[in-house]
């Protein structure tokens, strides 16, 4: 498993009238929890992208525990559960709220396309290098 | 069941750089398929929370099949498939791009609450008293 | 002057925990308004980019005079006052609410700019014809 | 003058098709600088609300002056030049992209407001005097 974690603190314009983070939002934060865990791997996104990569999503799953006011800092905990297979890979987002409560818990399932034929394609060798001490710890 | 719809146009702020309509604006679409979904029936949701109702989401399950560009008329369909039990509902979104083809769906499990106590509660009495017929035509 | 109208339903992922639409909303309001201004004139914006044209922002200067709220139904009223020269063009945008009461002035000051080389460029000839009546009514 | 520094990374979904940090979102940026300025001097926006007072915007101005892209991080120098006089304060936001170079200006113009009521009203002494030494610095 791979795991890393980031923090976002709400935004005002990130609420909504009833006063939480709006239902829509939390998204957009697991984006940011994944673009982190690339990030801390050491092989951005924005690389990802630049190498002629997109990831789109095919699934979200959110599970909406409790809410998130304005201002909280928000943990969120971003793991790869299981090795990559068949340009699919499913990531994890666990959100904390600043007393340390597990709030919200989102899965997005996303598949890796080649950025100009859109078709599937594979992560790039170096990346899957990265990932791989922390699926086979033995080496494969 | 209760079906509505209604149709949004994709605005050039809700694409992202990879050209589609960023994945996490769906839930937005969906807010505003419940709300004319509630609008049609003849009970806006403004009516709702100023009688003191608030509904929150606590549960959202999303499936991207296709993408959505700028400037596309998307029809969203809105069904409550049953009856509202126990302060839960629960409203399903199906996404129709311009030639009709199928490119979301999405589910939203919502919980009735009280605004003030932000304890479950029911739905008034006359917004039950609209909906009955879709669900029970034979009447009750 | 080349003036339009458009209406939006303030939706709820768009107020903030004050009751109001949040501020920095506005400005996707006005982009919708330039967007069915181009497509009352009969060249949609989509079409522009098609052939290779983007419009940027330069400046964008907001007054807000009194707050929208959820569910309100807001009129834009987006006008070209000036014939566009030098690849600039400036779109005013009036925003009413349901009781009339102009709520909003915005004026984005946009400059034209071929999609590849982001180069400064002119309208498509066709597109400028379709202007030219609202702007040299004698003919020029 | 008070002056206070922040960063913010452009998420994805805050990109639009032409590959840039969409325009309408730079006023949310400006609310984090503002925010994260008043937590540094020691009385952050959310002990303002919970104490009965909002803050309103009443214009904003703002200048693009170079584009910013995705996982970009993003300098914001916010500052208060001038001490706020009859419930109004202006901030100035300067955004900086990672070569340093000025991207973006933005003015906000702000109404302090009682929330109930509200009225104008001035902010509470205990900011004041937190500001105080930057505007006033032999006392006064």
């Amino acid at each position: 498993m791979y795991e890393s974690e980031t923090a976002i603190r709400v935004r005002y314009g990130e609420t909504d009238q009833m006063g939480y983070l709006y239902y829509g939002h939390y998204a957009q934060y697991f984006e940011v929890g994944r673009a982190e865990s690339f990030r801390n791997l050491g092989y951005s996104y924005s690389r990802l992208e630049a190498e002629g990569i997109v990831i789109v999503v095919a699934e979200l799953h959110c599970r909406y525990l409790r809410p998130l006011r304005y201002d909280e800092l928000v943990t969120i905990r971003t793991s790869l559960r299981e090795w990559p297979e068949n340009s699919r890979m499913q990531f994890h987002a666990e959100l904390f709220n600043p007393s340390g409560e597990l709030v919200h818990v989102g899965v997005t399932t996303l598949v890796v396309l080649d950025r100009e034929t859109r078709k599937k394609t594979s992560l790039p060798d170096p990346l899957l290098d990265l990932l791989r001490p922390y699926f086979f710890p033995g080496g494969t």
